[in-house]
């Protein structure tokens, strides 16, 4: 847990744009945006993955999709449109090893997934 | 509601090949999967997009989560990768107003959205 990034984001110790925090979750701006909104939402208990995450967490997964709600809210695209993902492991294309769920706006998106 | 096609398959007035049910939730095969692994998971109530949830439905929403990871495992591609998405409204690509959560995955998935 030491070297995770966004551990350190969570703790101040990397500088982030951070547009939302609680006792359980935290939301930062996205350090190489792919559209006009795209912010992280992360819970700060280090989960590395959403394989490691356990029934008794729906409460908190659930909140996490529900502040990217508002962020989406917040940045005025709710009505435009958004997506909201969370990629796992290596074929997802999961980069850092911090469950984080993506929202991402202000443009028209294309494809879910890049075609076979 | 009458003529949301999602509502059809929940009732079974539309067939689909369903791989989960419980009291709230859905999950079925995506008629156009996008890669060896597409799952649809939809709540039983008809919320026509991710802005029409409520802050009580953190559980539901969360538990569409862990379905998803479910899924992932069932499927064995939770170590291999796989992808969680909630698109809303036109930028996000939404094509049914029945609040979906896509799970893909069994192959390199790509990025997450089209680059600009």
């Amino acid at each position: 847990m030491s070297d995770c990034i966004f551990c350190k984001i969570i703790e101040g110790e990397i500088p982030s744009e951070k547009v939302y925090e609680d006792e359980e979750i935290v939301a930062f701006e996205d350090i190489d945006p792919r559209a006009p909104v795209h912010v992280l939402i992360v819970p700060r208990e280090h989960i590395p993955t959403l394989n490691d995450t356990e029934p008794a967490q729906d409460g908190l997964l659930g909140r996490m999709v529900l502040v990217a709600m508002r962020i989406a809210r917040e940045n005025d695209v709710a009505d435009s449109g958004y997506r909201l993902l969370i990629n796992c492991n290596k074929d997802g294309g999961q980069e850092v090893f911090h469950l984080h769920l993506h929202v991402i706006g202000g443009r028209y998106l294309g494809p879910m997934v890049q075609r076979a």
